[in-house]
């Protein structure tokens, strides 16, 4: 029987070309008095963005701050500098202008700003899980199609000084708008592009390789969803200029992580997320990458405890002929999704992303992973400590 | 391409058994002091639901008002009633229990509430189209699963006095919380269940043919929700009582109508919704299976200026096997729908409905329909007031 579930979506989305010239009226409409801007690479003073967004704000008469420099696997440091200038400007609206890194650093000042003498680590540090007191608003201009957070609850930070990386999520800080235009995604390199697309479907995955009963309409959806994403990674992979291809993707991106193609599940797997999030920690690897570059080592351990999820994966999303058995005919799709990667530039094993952990650092990740997930991890089938060291290892 | 898109479904949603119990905590958290609850039938004393609701509520220490009496095709005098109420009371919070004509009388309200010694017909009335001065906050406990207003921005009145039939749309009116429990639709009669499966579907149908570009993700979406409800109308045709089939139409309801599946189209047709109308306003049908009666008429009618979607409906929607010409794969995708209304006991004719409209009547209603619409409506072919008579006429 499907499972009773919460959906809440609430972000305002305005989705397409020259839609930026609207920040300035939009912070209004929510209440923004003064805005502070977090950014990752100074491109946007060259792209025309960060002129777009001057223009707007200063027509609606809004003071602004800019906060540059924020880094893929975004640092703690990084927000506790935006909480620094917050407090000390008295910004109340945080908005992050780039990928799930700029947005995710805006979220977690928007967080540590409700309790600004306080460490806002504490929410992200597994040993004090901090509850924030609440989450001032936060909005979000998009460049990068991948990690959803313009629309969902999600926000994962690194702490540079100890290479741990951890995810705090909560409704509080689901941004008040967001802006999408694909036009400021046509110029991403492709690495970033198919790595972008590599996270979004692995959102969905995560919610479809589950225990118990699902939504016929959900599963429907997330496929409709995950074949989008196929071919237009493939379209994009030749084509990076293709402006309805990015508006596919930069779309399913968040709907991929807002919660739409989670309803009517028990609860999703996640697994690949929190074993990646050791290599990003530990090694700073591109996240999607990293999802992809694990997937299939971790599929072929886990299929056999959720068959029926990977047969009806195999044929609805990779579309394979049916082998002579379901175990066969998993393992098809599998190998599909492998070959998909490889065409479009991804990893499939450790050694792709250019690294190669030790023996002992398998273990530390997979140690690490279980303090993270509270001694075990996943839906598909549970993963302990000593499965997930496996798993980096057959993953290398 | 892509055509620019916004996207707003804020609501929040509670979906499964035993969530009614939560709605004195969710009034509260979104601040109502005074409710006013607006019903249909009685049904809900003796069904269990209303002790439901009242417990909450007196737990969660809110007063609140009862407004019973709604009927299907609500009335605006209904919704002026509601308003004496509130004044008298201060009511601030008002919530429809039921399906569209509950909550479209609620959205009403909380409306005229906000200008309230003018009369809220004038929101909906042709000639007067008065913008309202907000909305005060609306909610939903969704126990018939057809119009989507539990999320949308939509809500259709008709004056009694007159037989219009009228609707007004904005996004102040998004319910703030959605409870939808499938238990309480499990007794719904058939006649309902399925006129309610073919309203949600038609609000994504609307969304569907159109002319230009649209999204692979939105179509595929579309088309995937399509097969959802057809296969689970069946289902519930025969066995009312099925759980998993009525939380699949009930979740499926709300996203047929809260954006999602018109995301970077132009425009939605809504040709059909405005040619219903007429016959609600003045024959009092069902709404869903009013459009029913119309939709094959109406799609024979406009499928060669629209025919790269017909086709395409008939393949991916209804599944049928492609034909020698697009016309014929087209007509073969009008036929096979008119079987599927046939099996779930909708009409496909307007005789089927009981009713009979005269000459005058069609010219008549054709008027009425071209005042709504400011002259002409549709997207898929542009419908003027002799066409819409040709569709009455030929739809008899």
């Amino acid at each position: 029987m499907a499972y009773n579930f919460f959906y809440y979506a609430p972000t305002e989305v305005i989705f397409g070309k020259d839609t930026v010239t609207r920040v300035g009226e939009l912070v209004k409409k929510y209440g923004g008095k003064k805005v502070l801007f977090v950014y990752g690479s100074e491109r946007i003073r060259t792209n025309g963005l960060l002129d777009q967004i001057e223009a707007s704000m200063k027509e609606a008469e809004i003071p602004y701050w800019l906060l540059g420099g924020v880094v893929p696997n975004p640092h703690i440091e990084k927000a506790r500098e935006g909480m620094e200038i917050a407090k000390k400007e008295g910004i109340d609206f945080f908005i992050g202008i780039g990928g799930g890194s700029a947005i995710d650093t805006a979220k977690a000042i928007a967080y540590g700003m409700t309790d600004p003498d306080k460490d806002v680590w504490e929410l992200y540090d597994d040993a004090v899980k901090r509850i924030p007191s609440g989450c001032y608003p936060v909005a979000a201009i998009l460049t990068i199609a991948a990690a959803g957070s313009e629309t969902s609850n999600s926000s994962v930070l690194t702490n540079a000084a100890t290479g741990i990386k951890r995810s705090y999520n909560s409704e509080l800080a689901r941004p008040k708008f967001a802006i999408m235009d694909p036009t400021y995604t046509l110029t991403l390199p492709d690495w970033q592009t198919e790595s972008g697309c590599a996270d979004m479907m692995m959102h969905t995955m995560e919610r479809y390789f589950v225990q118990g009963d699902t939504m016929e309409i959900t599963d429907t959806i997330a496929e409709a969803l995950l074949r989008t994403v196929i071919k237009n990674a493939k379209i994009l992979h030749k084509d990076p200029q293709n402006y309805d291809a990015r508006a596919e993707v930069m779309w399913a991106g968040s709907l991929a992580h807002n919660g739409l193609t989670g309803c009517g599940i028990h609860a999703g797997d996640f697994a690949c997320h929190l074993i990646e999030h050791e290599l990003g920690g530990l090694f700073d690897v591109t996240h999607g990458a990293g999802l992809a570059a694990i997937w299939s080592t971790w599929a072929r351990y886990v299929y056999k405890d959720c068959l029926p999820r990977f047969v009806r994966y195999a044929i609805e999303v990779m579309q394979v002929e049916p082998g002579e058995t379901d175990e066969e005919t998993a393992l098809r799709g599998i190998a599909a999704m492998e070959d998909f990667y490889k065409e479009i530039g991804m990893p499939t094993r450790i050694r792709d992303l250019g690294i190669m952990p030790t023996d002992e650092q398998c273990r530390e990740m997979a140690k690490s992973c279980m303090v993270a997930s509270g001694g075990k991890k996943g839906e598909a089938k549970v993963l302990y400590e000593e499965d997930v060291y496996n798993i980096y290892k057959a993953a290398l």
